[in-house]
């Protein structure tokens, strides 16, 4: 049964401290909740200024999370850095529930098995191959074609954990680099000659499932640097993406918030290539650009409420990343244009130190028209610096 | 000038704990600034929820809030509790700027002031007369009619410190009941036969002002229990509502965010009958129904940074105050209807304890037209108890 109340004491506990706890803890204030943050890192992380309930402590600690789980009334999380063991002890431990569940991240944590679980539901997903050994290097490139692509099975994140590999010797060395001679499960992935990278966002509890609408993540270094919704694509690819991401979340019986990566294909395919069970970047546009954004259903799904609306506020949306451009702290300068530009929509992090590259802001813009509001978006940020 | 930077260690300090200040921290949070919390009571205060900068303390000492202050770059205020005098102190022993100024709360924190204020700026206001003495309160009725208003120069709020007086004896009684014989500034203002009672929100500093649409409040025994935007009235009387507003921003020389209330009466005038130096009851619609809500240009005012838009997201926006229902811990039930509601959002401001009549939430819809908005947005929120 989905739930109908909002006691105002109830309290929402996040494992981390980064900006995506934040955008979703601030949701839960708007609901009158209480957040609380457990962080593996001792201060000045974004959530920690937003709430006088923060504790410090390990990831790899049952009893660490265990104390902190104690005082809340639901747990949830926003990244995947925690294994899936690890939380289910926390969670029979403390006797609070944690969503999505210990359950639903023991199917997509490793990437071979996210990748088996995701096939066995009938979902495309890109030519992959566990590597046990080194001749399994050289005939995964013959087979699919140099370069490929080497991932570590756990902790991949904006590209970290992953290595191009061109040729043999550069897979030994990304095979040692990645922890393959430690034990540590590699995975090849075909290099896949896609068009448009496309993502969907999916909230789902007991009361239903909502889909977001189809965009496209524009890439730069495996950075995510830009979103536009709705993707600039055929609606038929748009539709296709949603139902692979419903049927992606049915398949790990989701219970929150989740995002799917999908490569579109030269020939049309659309491969399931990356998933979160948590809000993801690719989702930022949502909270001006939808009715209810992945961080509200993010709320709403883990406390078993009614999921909101996920259509668009305007018929096109950009979101451009502001990322650090000085090791230095903090300060996002020439924020002016952006700040003046109508329908735009400025979102700081909070973080205490930028360095180049770092995620430290994001801006939406909302428009008519997708290209020429992708266009003004990076028009009105292009003097940004932080 | 203008300022076109947001340093992430930036803190904004509010005076006062409550609803208002906490939307106020959510937008500040948005743009990644601390938040520091200044409250007159001990503990469980919506904001101090929402930051681990809390501090305790009375309105009436200087030294408690030089104290806060000093920690803060801005210190800005949610009500009109403290005298510009006692703010005009801490500005100056903490080096901490208050905005809005002391020399504009010195305008309209005293009623009689205020009226003589914004009545040499062109801006007409409800008939009064400041009373010295018994006989002026007959004097009063007389000229103006009975029945008629007596307020207490200072401190109303929601009615609080306002008595209807019906004859010579309740006025007797109410003027003593408000302290007039212990020698507080009675004032007296004609009963105004109006037809309507609108708002109007302006944010104003350095960098320009923007005025909000003009909405209707609708009040019973003087609690705002709804919102329209914009208000059902003839365009031009929104109109000059608006210019009305930007006119009494100007005669305070208001840096910061500002509500005016007005009467329409029945022969087609406005008149001026409150203002508010701070976010308003009557602007809540306009976190979801404006591109920049009036929190969002409270922070941005305050800080000197350029204003945003005040254009309506959808043609009509209807707000219900969701008011305690019982004398019990706070929590909202039979939310489900209000939460299903396409491009409907539920707002909770985390007060521990609910009573009767409290102001605990408010409920915003959107939609194409006002009177079908307005009705559905009282039908999804009929069963909600608090």
């Amino acid at each position: 049964m989905p739930s109908t109340s909002l006691p105002s004491n109830l309290k929402i506990g996040f494992l981390g401290a980064g900006q995506l706890a934040r955008m979703s803890a601030l949701q839960a204030f708007r609901f009158g909740i209480q957040v609380a943050v457990f962080s593996d890192r001792p201060e000045n992380e974004p959530v920690q200024f937003m709430t006088p309930f923060s504790t410090s402590g390990s990831f790899e600690s049952v009893d660490d999370m265990v104390a902190f789980a104690k005082d809340c009334d639901v747990i949830t999380l926003e990244n995947e850095f925690i294994s899936s063991d690890i939380l289910k002890q926390v969670q029979e431990k403390s006797g609070t529930p944690i969503y999505p569940s210990p359950e639903s991240f023991a199917l997509i944590e490793n990437k071979l098995i996210e990748k088996q679980t995701f096939e066995a539901a009938g979902i495309p997903v890109t030519p992959y191959k566990l590597i046990d050994g080194e001749s399994d290097l050289k005939t995964f490139g013959d087979e699919y074609g140099w370069p490929y692509l080497l991932k570590s099975s756990k902790g991949g994140y904006d590209g970290y954990g992953n290595e191009t590999v061109r040729d043999l010797k550069s897979a030994k060395k990304a095979f040692e680099k990645l922890g393959g001679n430690d034990g540590r499960d590699i995975v090849a992935e075909a290099f896949v000659d896609f068009t448009k990278e496309l993502a969907v966002q999916v909230a789902r509890n007991e009361s239903g499932t909502v889909v977001y609408p189809c965009c496209e993540t524009v890439q730069k270094n495996h950075i995510c640097v830009a979103v536009l919704s709705p993707a600039p694509v055929q609606e038929k690819y748009q539709k296709q993406a949603q139902e692979l991401a419903v049927k992606a979340t049915e398949a790990i019986n989701g219970k929150g918030i989740f995002a799917f990566e999908f490569f579109l294909t030269k020939d049309g395919k659309l491969l399931l290539n990356e998933s979160a069970p948590r809000p993801h970047n690719s989702g930022h546009y949502t909270i001006e650009g939808t009715v209810a954004s992945q961080f509200e259903n993010h709320v709403r799904a883990v406390l078993g409420l009614p999921l909101g609306s996920t259509e668009l506020n305007k018929p096109a949306v950009a979101m451009i990343n502001l990322l650090g451009t000085h090791k230095r702290p903090a300060k996002p300068d020439n924020i002016q244009e952006g700040l003046a530009s109508e329908n735009g929509h400025l979102h700081v992090y909070g973080k205490i130190e930028s360095k180049p590259g770092r995620k430290m802001a994001h801006y939406t813009l909302l428009g008519e028209n997708l290209e020429e509001t992708y266009k003004n978006a990076l028009h009105v940020t292009r003097n940004i610096e932080i």
